[in-house]
């Protein structure tokens, strides 16, 4: 039997970052460079967060993160592999993350899709996440996918992963 | 610790069945009865049921059952709920969906509510579902909420509920 991985949407096969850096200005007047926020929780270098990821189908037109469609079809064939985003809490999001998901990766059936609100409620043997909060609850194996607000974290539960391409030889 | 319990929303919070009854002559020009649902899947009851469950934000306008706010709230105070959905069939839905239920059932935070495509994935030790085919991959305690689908099936591994105003006679 094929072993479980679930796989984080923003920040693992979303790349926010690039919209994010562009809109902040539109509210503040200030920019910030990809450097400055390393380390930096996304609630801090964004100070308006909110009303950028809750407007104008923020996670509709979501760049994907490089190689990730095929380092994501290696995994659909060797694993069971479920998506699992933590979409709650932007009410509005999950119609727009499904479609996304369905044009960026057409070979996942929306069988394999999950939205909820706690990541410790699925049952599987591995995790890919940029977010200590939805790792750290996690029974099986860790991976943590680098992104700028998590690169000081130096976990010895976690394995590292800086990329894509990285993937299909760690897993 | 609390049990943790699942809860289907379509057939057991949401009372789809007037809604559809209602709405499948606009396709067809034939009225059913209530009496005629009995035993037949909703598949074959309603012939458009795809179109009738896709258009006009059906799940956001349904009828909530009878007793269900009381009986949830009960099951919330005593369990760890969680509003289980399979809503990714109907890729627009699920929007709608979280809004009618924080709007019906205030007390439920929507953390506490998932989208997924099988129910088989969420740990969890007891379900209360009106479909078999949610109720026979689970692991733990299964109750079958009835509806006329389902009126016909005497499973002894299941345990069946007539009605919200017996769940705090039951759980």
């Amino acid at each position: 039997m094929k072993k479980r991985i679930i796989i984080d949407m923003d920040g693992v096969l979303a790349n926010i970052y690039p919209t994010l850096i562009a809109r902040e200005p539109m509210y503040n007047n200030t920019n910030t460079t990809p450097e400055e926020l390393n380390g930096i929780p996304d609630s801090i270098a964004f100070p308006n967060l909110y009303e950028i990821v809750t407007s104008d189908h923020f996670f509709r037109n979501l760049p994907e993160m490089n190689n990730s469609q095929e380092a994501l079809k290696y995994l659909h064939e060797k694993y069971e592999v479920l998506i699992v985003s933590a979409a709650m809490e932007f009410a509005n999001s999950m119609n727009d993350k499904l479609a996304w998901l369905m044009e960026h990766y057409p070979f996942i059936r929306c069988e394999q899709v999950v939205f909820c609100g706690r990541k410790d409620i699925i049952e599987a043997d591995i995790i890919i996440d940029d977010h200590p909060k939805n790792l750290s609850v996690f029974k099986g194996k860790r991976y943590i996918f680098t992104q700028p607000h998590n690169i000081k974290i130096n976990d010895p539960d976690y394995i590292r992963i800086n990329g894509w391409d990285e993937i299909t030889q760690l897993l």
